[in-house]
């Protein structure tokens, strides 16, 4: 049971008729079963490490403990509240929470589903975050250039996600890797809210990648004022940011990037 | 409801102090809710198109068809069998598959749950596959360069997975594109099963980013003999190709590549 974050295994690399065999260093990826008090909310696979941050960040951002706190987290078979490499954790509300149903009963008879239902969907448990001050453009175009010198995994594997928050100023509060985009935005936004600090008012998330619907559903679950994505979004996590009253950054690279929401920038 | 797989949106263009405005191509999410017979099984975010195929290979590898047939896929609401710009689909075996259980109760219990219990789990619905005679190297090197004339959408986008079958003479037989790509692999390892071409034991699969375990049991179940990566294998994914008698080549770019599995090359 017993997991690192990498792994070396011993490959075969070939350049061109050169054959060698070289130990490699993998990203791991693990299953994680989550439960919300004694209910399987999940099974993710994600990189072992910061399980509880995750456990209580994807609870968090689903909408699944309704406003109430977080007790504890703890592995389950151990009882530990202290991270081990278990891969079975429980959140705990003291019963608090409403009992999640399974996720697959809640879109069972829309035949008219599409994704602005998606986003009509996440307004009815989400306010558009219409009182934030926007962020400096400046700062936001600086901010994987401060984030990447964080992402140690991602220098080791080159197969890993990272997400972070980032102040006004543009400083890195928290940063997370993992094999899944998600669930490197589920830690931070789980750190976040095991150290009281959501909502994220006056920070911004950073992702490595994309920006897909997922993200900016998360993001604003969290109450971010901006998201920075490296790579592209998508149609639909343009639309949700418009809604939600994000600021959304994406192709942010090399001192360049594209502002797709909100639509226009204030003058 | 009408959608493309792109589409336009106005953006913010910075480089610097310079500020501009610019149409940008983004590739469409949209949610494709999939039923099989009347009994939804998953809610995917996916790039419209190729639907069926997305559909009946889900279902396919996910192992829920458990060896039936696809009588036909349609449109719910509609009730149409050729492809149009709905988001609701269902897979049809006459009632023949089995009524497909809410994926969260398979794991409820385990407290041992690992890595290896999850490929212990593949093990018992998919048998190795071990009299595949093995594919050229300087095949599966030419693959990507082979396959990237073919990612369309990505070339528009920036923003998109890319998935193929190849032939042993390394041709390209379906290439799909889908902003998931797991979406990817299921639409061509689904275009295979609809024309009876499974199990796909002389061709090899294609993914344009990272193998992760999800990916390398697509592959198996649908009987590839081999998985070509243009970026990183995970660990777990080394280890379910390594049992399932695939072999996994990851980083494969410019005339390079890792051979993850076999463990060792054959002499």
């Amino acid at each position: 049971m017993a997991r690192g974050r990498t792994a070396k295994v011993l490959t075969t690399k070939i350049d061109g008729s050169a054959v060698a065999r070289h130990p490699d260093e993998l990203i791991v990826e693990e299953p994680l079963a989550i439960h919300l008090d004694d209910n399987l909310v999940t099974t993710t696979m994600r990189t072992p490490g910061h399980d509880f941050e995750l456990a209580a960040g994807f609870v968090f951002t689903e909408g699944l403990l309704a406003g109430v706190a977080v007790q504890t987290c703890r592995y389950c078979g151990t009882g530990s509240a202290v991270e081990t490499e278990f891969n079975v954790v429980s959140v705990e509300t003291g019963g608090k929470a409403p009992v999640p149903v399974p996720r697959l009963g809640t879109t069972t008879s829309s035949c008219g589903l599409c994704g602005s239902e998606s986003i009509d969907t996440l307004c009815e448990r989400l306010a558009p975050l219409t009182d934030l001050a926007p962020f400096e453009l400046a700062v936001l175009a600086a901010v994987p250039d401060r984030m990447v010198e964080q992402q140690t995994l991602f220098q080791a594997t080159g197969a890993v996600h990272a997400a972070g928050a980032f102040t006004r100023a543009g400083d890195a509060v928290v940063v997370r890797e993992d094999v899944g985009r998600h669930n490197a935005v589920d830690k931070v936004v789980g750190r976040l809210l095991l150290d009281g600090a959501l909502p994220a008012s006056d920070l911004g998330l950073y992702v490595s990648g994309r920006a897909s619907f997922e993200i900016v559903q998360k993001a604003w679950a969290a109450g971010f004022g901006a998201v920075v994505a490296v790579s592209a979004p998508t149609s639909l996590a343009v639309d949700t940011a418009r809604r939600a009253g994000i600021t959304l950054a994406g192709f942010v690279r090399d001192g360049r990037m594209n502002i797709y929401a909100p639509e226009r920038l204030p003058s």
